[in-house]
Formats: C-alpha cells, sequence, structure tokens
C-alpha cells in the first residue's frame, strides 16, 4: 500500500497522471489516502483529487481534518469549493458547515445545490449534544409493498456512493418509519416476494432530540449499524452509524475521567496541545479552589481539637497519614461504583447490597492497614517523648483504630456519593475523587479526635 | 412491541401456539425477544424456543446472559442441547464453551456437527485477550475472478442466517485475503463485472495474534463494520465485527478507571454484584496497603522535623491542608495527561511541551491557592497563640508560599508521571491517582519544612 502511495507522489511531483494507477488508488482505504493528501499543499492537493470522480473526492475530502479543511476552503472561492462540499457525507458536510464563520456560511449557501443547502441548514440547526446533531442524511428507503425485485431496482436507480446500504428503511407514503431490512435479506429472498414478508418491524429508533450517548447505548443495546433517528410523529429523519457511536462512546469516556476529577471542560474541547494555558486554567481552577474553600471546614475541626493536639502533639504527626489513608480508600470504592453503574451492572435500587458489600470489603482492608498502621506508629515514634499518662502502644492502638474506622466510613461514602448522584438523576462521574477526598477528610478527622478524646480521655 | 410480547406470555401460559404470533415474533428485534425469553423458567423456555426454526433459536439464545445460557444447559443432557449449540453465532459459541467445566465440555463434543467442534475448538484455543479470542468465523467468501452475477448466485447458495454480509471477503484459492467489498458494491454493479474490478484491495487487516484493543483502534480508524483477521501466512481465519469493537472500548475504560484508582481486576472480571466479597478485597488491598507502605516515607520526613512542629505548633495543623491540595492538583494534571495520551493528542517526545504548558497553568491556579490559604490561615488562627518571635501574618505567608510551591511541583509531577510511563512502555494510566497522591505528599512535606526552616529560621 505505502509503495502505491509513493509512486501516486512521485507522479503529482512530476505533474504526471496515469489511469492505471488512478484505478489502484481507488482500492485502497480512504483514510490512508486522506492522510497522505491532507499533508500535501493546496495546488499538490488539487492535482490530487483530480485523480478521483466527484462522489470519492467528496468522502476523501470529508477525512480530513477540520482544521485542513478550513484551510483549503479558505484558499478558494466559495464556488469552486461547493461542488467538493456538494459531495460530502452529510453529518461531515454539516460539521465543517458549522465551524464556517457567519459571513462564510452566507457566502457558500447560493452555491450549492439546493437539496444540499437545505440539508445543511436542517442539519446544522440541531443541538450538537442530540441525536439530530450527529446524524446522518445518507441513507436509502423502500416501500412497504414493494417486491423484492422493484426494491433492487430502485437501490439501484437511487445508488450514489455515500448511501449506507447495509440496512435499507422502509417507510410508508407520510414518510413514516414502519421497519428495516438488511441487504442480505434482500439478496437472499425471491425476487416475487414483497417486503412486508421480510421486514424487520418495529425497527429500534430514537428521537431526533435524544441525547447522543443514549443513541450510542442504542446502538450498542441493539447490535445495530444504524439507528434511525424519528421525529415526534414518527417520521425518519436520519440515520447514526455505528461509527458515530463509537465516537461518542469515547468522548463520553474522556468526559467522565475528566469529571472524576474535577475538571470542567467545555463542549467540543481541543486537543490538549491546542487549547491555551488560559482555557486549561478556567477548566481546572474552579472545582481545586472549591475545594480547597470547602477544605475549610476540615481546618475549623482541626482548630477546635488544637488543644487536644497540644498534649499529644504525636497525634499531629499522624493526620496525614489518615488523610492520605482515608482518601484512597474513598476513591478506590468510588471508581468501582461509578464504572458497576455506568455498565449498567448495578442500579441506585441496589444500594442496600451495594453497601453492605462494600462495609464487608473495606472491614478486612481496615484490618489490613490497621494493623499496618500500629507498626508505623511503633516504628516511627518509638523515641519520641510522651506525656506520663500514656504508653506508645496505647496510642499506636487509638490511631491504628482511628484509622480502621477511617477506612471503612470512608469506603462506603465513596460507594454512597455515586448511587445517591444517579438517583438524584446527576451523572454519577461528579461525585468526583477530589469531593470524595474532602468529605472523607472531615468524617476522618471527627473520627481521629473523637477516638483520642473517648479512648484516651483527652480534652 | 410490549403487546406482541404479552400476547406470547398468554399462549405460553395457556400452552397454545398461534403460527400467525410466530410470523410477528420474528419481526422483532432479537435483544428484546431474548431479554423476555431468559426470564422464562426452563420448561416455558423450550415452548417459547418452539416458536423459531433452528437457526433463530441459536441467535436468540445467544443473547441470553451466560449464567442463564450456563443453567439452561445444564438442565438438558449434552444430545439435546447440541442442536441449540451448533446454531449459535461462533464467538458466542465460543465463549460459552469456555465457561463449562472440562467435564462438560467432553460431553457436549461428541454430539456437535464435525465442522462446529472443529470450529469450537479452534477458537477456544485463543488467548482471550487476543484478535483470535474475540473472533466470529461467520462471514463470506468469494473468489477474485468470478463475475458479480455468479458472487450473488454463490452468496444466496452459502446462505446461512449467522453469517455477516455486510462486506463479503475476496481470498485467493489458498484461503489468502486479497480484498473485501460491500454488498452494496455487488448489486450495483453489472453482472458480467468481475470482482477483481470493484474490489477494495489491500484490506485492512490485523493478525490473529494481535491485541484486542488493537483490533477495536483498526476498526475505529478505517470506519469497519468488520475487520478481517488473518494468520501470518495471510490466511483469512475470522473477523472482528463493529459490535465486538464497541465492547473492547467499553471494557478498556473500565481498566483505565480502575488501573488509575489503583484496582487490579482479574481478567474477564465479573459484573460488580457477581464478584464476591474476597474477589473484591483481593483487587484492592494490594494497592492500598503498598501506598500506606510507601507512605512511612512521609511518615519519616514529619518524624525528622517533629521538632520543628513542637515549636511551632500551628504548622502542624495545616499539614493536612497541604497532603490535600497537592493531591487534588496533581490528580487533576496525570488525568488530563493520561487521556490527552489515550486519545493520541500528544506523545512522550511532547513532553517539554507539556510540562512547560502545566507550569504555567499550574501558576495560576497556584496564586489562586495561595491567596486563598492565606486568609484561611489567618481567619483559622486568628486567636491561637504564636511564639513571639514571629507574627501571624509571616506564618501564613509562609504557609501559603508553601503551598503554592507545592501546588506547581504536584501539577508537574502529575504531568509527567504518566508520560514517563508511557515512553518505558507501560499504560499510562497506571501512574495512578493515588501513586501521585503518595509522591506529591513526600515532595509536599519537603517543601513545607524546607520553607520553614528557611524563612522562619527554624529547626
Amino acid at each position: 500500500m505505502q509503495q502505491v502511495i509513493d509512486r501516486w507522489k512521485g507522479q503529482l511531483e512530476q505533474t504526471r497522471f496515469s489511469l492505471d494507477l488512478a484505478q489502484e488508488l481507488k482500492k485502497l482505504p480512504p483514510i490512508e489516502l486522506a492522510q497522505f493528501m491532507q499533508e500535501l499543499d493546496n495546488s499538490d492537493l488539487v492535482r490530487a483529487l483530480s485523480y478521483f470522480d466527484s462522489e470519492e473526492q467528496g468522502l476523501l475530502f470529508s477525512q480530513f481534518t477540520i482544521s485542513r479543511q478550513l484551510d483549503f476552503y479558505r484558499s478558494f472561492s466559495a464556488k469552486r469549493f461547493a461542488s467538493l462540499f456538494n459531495h460530502m457525507p452529510s453529518e461531515d458536510r454539516t460539521d465543517l458547515f458549522q465551524q464556517l464563520t457567519k459571513e462564510e456560511q452566507q457566502e457558500l449557501l447560493p452555491f450549492l445545490e439546493p437539496l444540499v443547502r437545505q440539508d445543511v441548514l436542517n442539519l446544522a440547526a440541531y443541538p450538537a449534544e442530540s441525536a439530530g446533531g450527529i446524524m446522518s442524511t445518507d441513507f436509502a428507503t423502500l416501500n412497504l409493498h414493494m417486491s423484492v425485485e422493484s426494491a433492487l431496482m430502485k437501490l439501484r436507480k437511487d445508488a450514489d456512493s455515500k448511501k449506507m446500504m447495509y440496512h435499507v428503511y422502509v417507510v410508508d407514503p407520510y414518510k413514516n418509519l414502519v421497519g428495516y431490512l438488511s441487504l442480505k435479506d434482500l439478496i437472499l429472498s425471491k425476487p416475487s416476494e414483497t417486503l412486508d414478508q421480510i421486514i424487520k418491524s418495529p425497527a429500534p429508533s430514537a428521537l431526533v432530540t435524544e441525547d447522543r450517548e443514549e443513541v450510542a447505548r442504542k446502538i450498542e443495546k441493539y447490535d445495530l449499524v444504524a439507528l434511525p433517528i424519528v421525529n415526534a410523529q414518527g417520521q425518519l429523519l436520519g440515520i447514526v452509524t455505528y461509527d458515530e457511536a463509537i465516537d461518542v462512546i469515547r468522548e463520553e469516556h474522556t468526559e467522565d475521567m475528566e469529571k472524576f476529577m474535577g475538571i470542567h471542560s467545555e463542549q467540543e474541547s481541543l486537543p490538549y496541545l491546542e487549547t491555551n494555558v488560559w482555557q486549561h486554567f478556567r477548566a481546572r481552577v474552579v472545582w481545586v479552589v472549591s475545594l480547597a474553600a470547602v477544605g475549610i471546614v476540615s481546618g475549623m475541626i482541626i482548630h477546635r481539637y488544637e488543644a487536644t493536639l497540644e498534649s499529644l502533639i504525636i497525634l499531629a504527626l499522624y493526620m496525614p497519614m489518615l488523610a492520605d489513608t482515608g482518601g484512597n480508600a474513598g476513591s478506590q470504592s468510588a471508581t468501582v461504583i461509578v464504572r458497576a453503574l455506568a455498565l449498567g451492572q448495578i442500579k441506585p435500587l441496589h444500594w442496600m447490597k451495594v453497601i453492605f458489600k462494600e462495609f464487608r470489603i473495606s472491614f478486612f482492608i481496615a484490618c489490613c492497614l490497621g494493623l499496618l498502621a500500629y507498626g508505623k506508629v511503633l516504628y516511627l515514634s518509638w523515641e519520641t517523648e510522651v506525656p506520663e499518662m500514656y504508653s506508645l502502644w496505647q496510642i499506636a492502638g487509638v490511631i491504628s483504630f482511628a484509622l480502621s474506622l477511617q477506612v471503612i466510613t470512608a469506603t462506603c461514602i465513596g460507594a454512597s456519593l455515586p448511587l445517591m448522584v444517579r438517583k438524584f438523576g446527576g451523572d454519577p462521574a461528579v461525585a468526583a475523587s477530589p469531593a470524595i477526598t474532602t468529605i472523607v477528610d472531615i468524617t476522618g478527622l471527627l473520627i481521629y479526635f473523637g477516638c483520642a478524646v473517648w479512648l484516651l480521655g483527652l480534652q
């Protein structure tokens, strides 16, 4: 494959053209051709495009990065560009259109074919996060009472290299979606059979206003190659294909991870290096500052027990250990629960089972950590002076007991927060790790000082 | 759809049968039927299955949960079950086979059709994480020099409801993969054209030994409905379909999130509620305990500066704030970098750009947090006694200065770790949030005490 592309490169540099090479190029995967082509400068790119017919050009161009597409657009007149634009797949065309300035959009529209113009304006009007915002209008439709033979004839007549034909959709005269069938079903059936005998009905679908993550979930659930998108009346408006679903799932994951770490990106965020320092700062500072502000509660608790700490300084030395361990335990359990919720393995109504399970898991982890903490305190503070009233064994015991309680409560809190957030309709990933760390700090300090006061009789 | 299923339920309860209803049922999405059927008890389920032909039964059964499949299997003789098993899609059949005990496998094999038996044994031999472990053998092949007309005839003859036919694969007489074409390409071409004129070649493919995440990435890159899987000689062994790719991507996300939180799940981990307490414990305790053990370094640093703390107890009160803020900042930047690496937006060679960017972002965040910390210390410790040598203004200044330094270093460390891990060939998500928290604690304490000693002249 690389050889073919290299030969092509050679021809382009020498401004030669070979029909045979053009034939070979058409067999290669479009993404490979596109990745090579988009690195060319604009005049070489125009020559490269000439190896392909209009439809192929549109398909290849749609696989360039948006910035390369914009760059190319801005080097040419709207009129010359319109031809390429007309032949792009509908959802890529719309994405590009939305990146143009208002002036550029106004300039381009008159040169588009009427159907393309209408299609672009319709699609561009939908919110980006909805089904309408990611759907394609490149699909084929048939009538319910056609025979298989007529259906195949219609498909051949309507053919257009953009149209997805893994599935074809059956609609009534009012364009309402009745069902679908696969091309395989068509060719394996007798020519005289009518479509209502082989159709799959009803067809799983989504409303054009539904959230795109819901669309991706349906595609996953039904293992569909494409999900038809309908309006409230049931009319077929577009389709969302499996590759869009994969993109949505990937982006959903980025959002989850970022929410979990308290990063508020704006929608449609650019890649890391293309986002400037100020944008990064804005996305991240709010959360970190809010946590620091909430952390004032921890500060107030410590302040309340200042006297306790002064009377037994050794307690102050182990506060960080308690904060860390509690934070780790809580974040861990929160992660497990957030994922289990995301994969549909548990629901908020399972909360009792979940908390009970986490309680038991944390009990064993707490025992391990408590023992470790006991050993740590003895080892580190062996030579520290302690007030006569107490022995190091006692103090170590109290600290490790408090730590064990902290691990258990932190784990249970870490597991509960995502469940609560989901129950109230929010996204569990928002029960972010930094939030949990801050909350379990507060409970941890209360437990710590509570134990010190209760078990050692301090003030 | 629910109405149809309810009518069906009624018929099953009254052990009646209606051919019309059977016809309607065949049009519904298999997953909906399967979700209803798997809740039935075994005798009702047998009656329900009788509404479908053998191939449909295999397809529906393959959509049950594995535990329901096993349950059904264990209620019947291997001989009766074999018929159902023979008609399951190849990858689901293999997954089920791998869940049987060795005795059950030995018991079942003799009753399988020879081709099925060979297929199952072949597929079951591949490692679960490889392309071979997730591929299907239900695909159609054609010869390069066939005409379109003969190709369609062959497909009709070979037809089998399991075979994926969105794409068909063209092989040479030695079964080497030459290329592929879509069914649409076939029906839109003239019957007399030969396949070598319309074929797409070479076909993107993956080796049977490649990692499944690599397979998913290729499917994503080429927007393929299915990726052919070949052996080292180039012979076509199987295909991995887009829905498998979606599953792999989902599981990859779970693993990333869990690694990031220090949870070591075993491969093929069961859903949350089906995993018992002991298994959860084992996956999670190692990490938490290791961190606690590493935390001894923090403990030793605090111990070294005990005298410092005793002389200025107010310092001890703010150690938790430093630990928290540092941990939050470090985790945040690590998350951003891990995701940017995963999405291919940055590579380890970009480390200088990345660290410089993070440095600048953290500088501004550090200024905000430093000011906040200054205010906090003044507010909380207004009435605390301080040794005469110092004023609260000074101490607050030193603490907030140390915190600002801590935020900057923590952010840079949090960004560096994933880059380093990736540079040495590891998975960046392993530069897990708890590890970062522990490391920045250590550096944070050193900064804290360093500032206290240097700026306040303490010991």
